[in-house]
């Protein structure tokens, strides 16, 4: 079924971002950035200064909404994503999340020991209400009109949750790490406790995302961004195996339309064939690995998203533009007999940097669209 | 020609090292471990107290000698490394080096613009006389007596040098670095300043390798530290390139021995087939890729080196014994028809880390050997 028989409702002006996804054909490659509301723009800077902190943000729809929106304002970007942080799960399971000025997000109750792990639940999803709340927020704001003046979405909701693996590298050092010291202890020491924490946060990631499906996130994204720090043995036993389960429990389909899922690991490309074999529909990529390479090891089964180095942002506009459209070209949209762009999802390999200069945005996103 | 033929005064009583280098077979696999001689070692701390500092340490032949030698004191690792550090060659182009404590390296005067780059050359050796000292303090230390009484040395000595992009990291940055903003944005904008740096690293590279060959290093091993943060075009222009005219310069023959080559690309998994091909004898291996795959993808054409998780060490030490074992299986012993090891170098996937319990080691080597 096409997106637009999805009634007028949930009409979309711009659905090329779920097309590729679904590896149909679309006029040109879709593109969004990682963190495309973020601390880049000025626009965003401001609207955090008034929520008084990154947190203040993130659980307040209005600011949640106000931020999501601002990449939208700038450039006509394909997709829109629930501003939101990884780490709301595990706060919601009482973890005691804080960020500290420069030095990132500490939980204030890691789960170090068995005492902690036998006390850990899947969340009640109440306390992750804010997140639906902005979910449905933002979906109102993207209504707009189409030429005949009817009310169509501009561009999809994207919502996302760290994946199991990624949260559990959190929850148990207890902050971010230069060598998961911590977790990577206790899965040699003790895996049966970090099974136990993997197994409750791949439902509680399941439901979450579920619940952003039904508040109206129209592609989910699971962010495995820690999956790359682990051995090959342990990477499919303590990341993929979770990430798969999570999939597998995802509601795929609403407001009548396929709801697609995005697997990005950082540092995945290794790992290429047996992700793209875990159940999603798309599978991001970091710019380590080269997207036409990628498609043969896959044989087309499914999406690719990424992957341009986000430090390409740093260079001139006219570098940007040629770079952009080598990773276009990299896909090889010409294999396609109709000459027509399909499962080419374009987007940095990581979230876009902090210092990246806004204009050089504009000359990515023209490229791109210009490819 | 046999290692063993080499005369009296370079016999080695154990050249398991250079022989699974060369694809030869061994009764075990040999093993030593990146960063050997390291603050996990209490001995290692107390000559650091004494030195004063890092560089002092790393400048003095004596105080080199005798960390050099201490992991072989306890343990009986098949190979004793140089002690030095990977930025002495920048720091002889005048850079300035210094190490502020907790802060990790960094240059006085980083390379950042066409002036800097233009002043840059090719170091007088003469500036690094400490280091080719310092190997020969360590081989004429390593000398023991065989059981006849005539003197031979215990193991071979691995000297070692940055890559020319990793050296260009720390040139550019200045330090390390999160995103490699500084060294990514030049590739970017002024790629003909960066390939000028690296024409400079790479000859510097060769010549530093050569001197410590001519000291007396009986392997040698290349660290791109940085070549996994590159995008997979980059990589190749940037950082193999380069590596590849370093192993094309090096004299690989001394005391009628063959001189093994080792490169070792973190976060290299991807580009395993381009840099088997580099002309090295031996790849190194991070984590990430299993040893057993990694040798169809190559076909055996090298050697490799690798790939111990160094976090597995923080485990119980019959865990990392089980670990150990289990990589040394992943290369696959048994698919020679002699049942002999051949072409596997056991090592960790990268430096020890500084909160390794020794007695960990200890489990680890036993393991190894008796694997």
């Amino acid at each position: 079924m096409s997106p637009n028989d999805a009634g007028p409702a949930t009409r979309l002006l711009n659905d090329t971002f779920l097309r590729a996804c679904l590896r149909e054909p679309t006029p040109y490659t879709p593109l969004w950035l990682m963190r495309q509301a973020g601390r880049y723009l000025p626009e965003y800077n401001a609207t955090r200064a008034r929520a008084g902190s990154f947190m203040g943000l993130a659980t307040s729809p209005d600011f949640a909404t106000e931020v999501t929106l601002q990449p939208l304002a700038r450039w006509p970007l394909d997709a829109a994503i629930l501003f939101s942080d990884i780490l709301t799960v595990p706060d919601a399971m009482g973890l005691g999340l804080s960020f500290a000025a420069g030095e990132g997000p500490r939980f204030a109750h890691p789960v170090r020991d068995e005492a902690a792990v036998a006390k850990l639940a899947v969340p009640d999803l109440e306390c992750l209400r804010y997140v639906f709340d902005a979910v449905r927020s933002i979906r109102r704001a993207l209504v707009s009109k189409d030429s005949e003046g009817r009310a169509a979405a501009r561009v999809p909701l994207i919502g996302f949750s760290g994946s199991p693996w990624t949260l559990a590298c959190y929850m148990v050092e207890g902050s971010g790490s230069d060598d998961y010291r911590t977790v990577k202890t206790m899965l040699y020491a003790r895996p049966d406790l970090l099974h136990r924490i993997l197994e409750i946060n791949a439902q509680a990631v399941a439901a979450y995302l579920n619940a952003q499906v039904q508040a109206g996130a129209q592609a989910v994204m699971i962010f495995d961004s820690w999956g790359g720090v682990l051995s090959d043995a342990a990477f499919r036993r303590f990341s993929l195996h979770y990430t798969r389960a999570v999939v597998a429990a995802l509601q795929r389909e609403a407001e009548g339309r396929r709801v697609p899922c995005i697997v990005f690991t950082k540092g995945g490309g290794g790992w290429l064939e047996e992700i793209a074999a875990c159940g999603a529909d798309v599978v991001g990529l970091d710019w380590t690995t080269d997207l036409g390479q990628a498609r043969q090891r896959i044989d087309d089964c499914v999406a690719l998203q990424g992957n341009l180095d986000p430090a390409v942002l740093f260079a001139p506009p006219e570098i940007v533009a040629q770079e952009a459209r080598a990773v276009v070209a990299s896909f090889g949209a010409a294999q396609r007999a109709d000459g027509r762009f399909g499962g080419h999802v374009f987007n940095l390999g990581h979230g876009i940097s902090q210092h990246t200069p806004p204009e050089h945005v504009s000359a990515l996103v023209e490229a791109v669209h210009g490819a």
